[in-house]
Order: structure tokens, then C-alpha cells, then sequence
């Protein structure tokens, strides 16, 4: 049965926090790239870290928003944005380190995310839905105010590592397992498939390819 | 007076799982032709095929949305951009179904975002838009995930049709239409005129090109 | 303490609209510039007009959205805008004025955006952003649907100058300003930050140049 989520809830914290930092990161190094000046690199940090989740919890119908209510988000995004754009000369040197913290982002997220849609009493698959898309709707939404075209639906592993942690979360739990242990493994899985997806340069097939 | 839809909900409900699936396809193909994977396939006929009617149950605190307690629709869409994505070679055989069965959809979406904005008391008005609103957003959305300038705003008589219908409702109910008869003559006139519209090639001039 | 704005909001309701109908025309022009139809280009202007509010309101869980109730947006937006599109040629001689009305709207854009935040109780800093987010949103979206990278991030005191307004309304509200007199300032240091800077060609650096 899926309930009670018990965890060390600080970690999770964390681990959110590392991954608003990635986001963060990953936002104002695109601003920048695209020209945009101050406010607007500060903006397009915010969409990319916190979007994802607006989004989810206005689906969700949660409110306040949980950005509203816990200031450390808008601060340490605007504080980091700022810090990089003041020295983004070092860019070269933190492409990959922002790769790591990116992953366990997307892993913390993803967890957050499936909770949250657990704890409103929705169905196991619109839960796995909400983890994905608490993971990615920010990087999309940067995407999109950059006018690019969105690199995570292209050729990564992001939702596909997503999806993995969830569904192993619904499976050890129908199995018996309980939620502290679970949920630090489907952490782990999802960390660790990107990581090894981005190590061995896995990627989805694009189907027509195939004919 | 505006109340009341009695309706033989069924048939709706086929004609709305037709439009999700023209959508999924719809989706699918474009994302196949940018290059996206499995995975971002899928997502973008999502976003096609319900992120209108996600939209419009948000403006109009409807919740939980429609797709969180019937996951009919996340089923049907992924499975049909599974099967499109193998059997995409077949591609240029759908193309003329395609405009078809969106036609079906959009004639069943305008209608259904009319009938749940009435049932939420807003104006005429704003029904009417919220017709127009759950039949456009989904490709407004695919389009821009996609990184395409939206064709629906450039030359094709889309939202003219969802209006078209939704104004015969109100005007054939304020002649005391019934509703039953009313609601099928309002998914006819859409339906026939995007089916016109298409066959004769018609669209909405630039005024711009007037003078 | 933030409390109890008492405002004359007839003048705020007009200079709303004032900034609803610069944002159409703003909307209009880009669209017309694309080649969108006179539905799309409707369409666009409303989600210039009022799209900032929109997102703003849905974010804050305010239902009915301000729109729905008042049926003169939808009214002032649509005639705005095919008035527009039939004097189109006219274009060349409005574009100063639009930047006048612009700024205008923005300035009602803001201080609207941080009443109605700070109404629902939310910290300072969240009525800042909403602030922002009501001024600039609209403008964002209408430039994604467009395909345009946004102007506003690029080289534009815009942002700035709704939060220079936010700040020192909470500033000299916290030294005991009455409320009527500080919502005054409010508009006025807005609008006028933002003619200064369209007058002396400022903007925020891209501190990425300065290295």
C-alpha cells in the first residue's frame, strides 16, 4: 500500500536545495548565453528551478505555492544567479560539476514531486506523471522563453531515469518494503541511471530511426 | 436560458477520446520531425491532446482535472504514440484521416470546454472563449514546446469554427432550442465548418494584407 | 505595516485599462507583423492584455479570475485590436504613443499585481514578484506564442523599474506613509523610471561583458 511517507525529510531538503542550485545554474548560463542582462538571467534561474513545481502544485490545486511560503527558494536562486553571472568566466570550469548536481536534482525533484501527488490521494500513474514533471516542466519552460528547442526531449535520459525511480518506488512498496528505505532507493535510481546514462552516452532511440 | 445539458454524454465522450487521439497523432508526428525521442514523444502528443483542457480546469478551479480521475486519457495517448512511433513510415497514409478526426475533435473539445464553463456560471462570453480555449491551447502548447510558429494562428479557420458553434448554442437556445438537439447541431456546425473550410480553403484574411 | 490600501480605484481601474489597451495594440503589432489572421491576432493581444493577471491570479488561488467577472477586458481588448488591424497602416505613428500608454500599463500592471498579492497575505517579497509577474508575463507569453526571443530580458529596464516602485512602496510604507500617498509614488516612480530609461537608452548591464 502506498502511505506514510516517513523520511528524513532535512536530506530531501537538501537534496531539493542542491538541485534548485543546479537549476539555477543552468538557467542563468543560458540567459547568458542568449545576451539577456541582469533581471532577465535572475528571471529565467527562477522559471528553470522553481516552474516545475509551481506548475505541479497548481495541478494539484496545493496552495500557498511552496515557494510562497518558504523564502529560502527566491533567495538562493537569486543569490546564485547572481554569484555565476559575476563570475562567468569560470563557466568552462563548472560544466561538469553542474552535470552531477543537475542529476541529483532531477532525482530530489522527482521524489518530491511523486510525494507530493501521492499525498493529494491521486493514482500510482499520475503520481509517476507529477514526479516527471516536477523533474523537467522548468527546463522546458527555459527552454522555451530562450526560444530553443528543448535539448531534454531530444536525446537524454532525464525522464526515462525519472520514470525508473518511481515505478521501482511502486514495486518495492507493493513488495513490502518500507518507505524510508524506498525512497532513498529510488533516489538512488535515479541518480544513478542518469549518471551512467550521461557516462556511457545512453539515449532513448528516436523510433523512426529505426525504419 | 443556458442550462441543463441533458446529452447523450457516451457519444461526447467517443467523440472526445477521437479528438485525443487526432491530437496524440498530431503531436507525435510533429515531435518525430523534430527529432525527439521516445520519450519526448510522447510527451509532446500529451501536451497536444490535454494540456487545453488542463489549462481551462485550472482558470476555472475545476479540480482535480479531468485526466487525474480518468486515466483513459493517459492511457489512450501514450498507446497511440507508441503505435504511431513504430509504424511512422506509414505516416503519409494518415495525413488526409488526420485532419479528419481533428476535425471531430475539435467540433468535441469546443464543445465540452463550452458546456463545462456554463456549468461553472460564467457569462456567455467567456464560455464561448473557454470553447475556443480547450480546442486551440493543446496545439498553441505543441507548437511552442516544438519551437514552431503556431499554424492555427497564421491561416486556418480554427478558432471561427469553435465560435461559429458555440454562438448557434446560445442563439438556438434563447429561441428555446433543447439543449440535446442543440448541443449535436453545435458539434455539427463546427464540424462542417473546418470540414468546408479545409475543402474549400478557406481562411480568415491578414487585414493587414487589405490595405 | 502593510495593510488596508484605500486608493482612489476608479483612477487605478483606468489606468489599467489604459495599459490592457497598450498591451493589445502591442499585441496586434507583433502579431500582424507574423502574419497571424485576425482571430490569431486577437488572440494574441489577449494574452498580452491579460495573461500576466491570469497566471498571477491562478498562481494566488483567486477564482473567478479577474476576466471572468468583468467582462470589459475581454470587450476592450477585442475591439483595441481589430480596430488595429484595419488602421494598420497607420503603425508608424503610434509607436511613440505606445510606449507612453506601455509604461503606463505598467506601472497599473505592478501596483495591481502587489495589492492584490499582499491581499493574500504573502511576505513582501512574493507581492514584489507578483508585482513583476502581473507587468511582465503577458508580454513573455505573447512573445513565446510569436516565436521571439523576449525583448523584455534582453536589454529592457522594465523589470527594474516595477521592483524600484515594490520597494519603495514597502519602504515608505514601514516609515508610516499612508497608503493613498504611497500608491501614488508607487505609480509615479514606475512610470517614471521607465520613460527615464526609453529616454536615456538605459539598461541593465549583461554582466557577462564587463569580464
Amino acid at each position: 500500500m502506498i502511505s506514510n511517507f516517513i523520511f528524513p525529510d532535512i536530506l530531501l531538503y537538501l537534496l531539493d536545495m542542491v538541485g534548485v542550485i543546479a537549476c539555477a545554474i543552468a538557467g542563468t548560463l543560458l540567459a547568458q548565453h542568449k545576451g539577456f542582462d541582469i533581471a532577465g538571467c535572475i528571471l529565467v534561474s527562477m522559471v528553470n528551478a522553481i516552474g516545475g513545481g509551481t506548475l505541479r502544485d497548481m495541478a494539484l490545486d496545493r496552495h500557498p505555492l511552496f515557494w510562497m511560503t518558504d523564502l529560502n527558494y527566491v533567495i538562493v536562486i537569486t543569490v546564485t544567479s547572481l554569484i555565476l553571472q559575476i563570475f562567468f568566466h569560470l563557466y568552462h570550469k563548472i560544466d561538469k560539476a553542474l552535470k552531477f548536481f543537475d542529476a541529483i536534482g532531477l532525482a530530489a525533484f522527482s521524489v518530491i514531486g511523486f510525494k507530493v501527488a501521492l499525498a493529494q490521494d491521486v493514482s500510482p500513474v499520475i503520481a509517476v506523471m507529477m514526479g516527471v514533471w516536477t523533474a523537467i516542466i522548468g527546463g522546458l519552460l527555459r527552454d522555451i522563453i530562450c526560444n530553443e528547442i528543448p535539448l531534454l526531449l531530444q536525446r537524454e535520459i532525464y525522464i526515462t531515469a525519472s520514470i525508473a525511480g518511481s515505478v521501482t518506488y511502486l514495486v518495492l512498496d507493493y513488495w513490502g518494503v518500507d518507505a524510508i528505505t524506498n525512497e532513498f532507493m529510488m533516489l538512488f535510481i535515479i541518480f544513478a541511471v542518469r549518471m551512467l546514462a550521461l557516462k556511457f552516452d545512453w539515449h532513448l532511440p528516436s523510433i523512426r530511426l529505426v525504419d
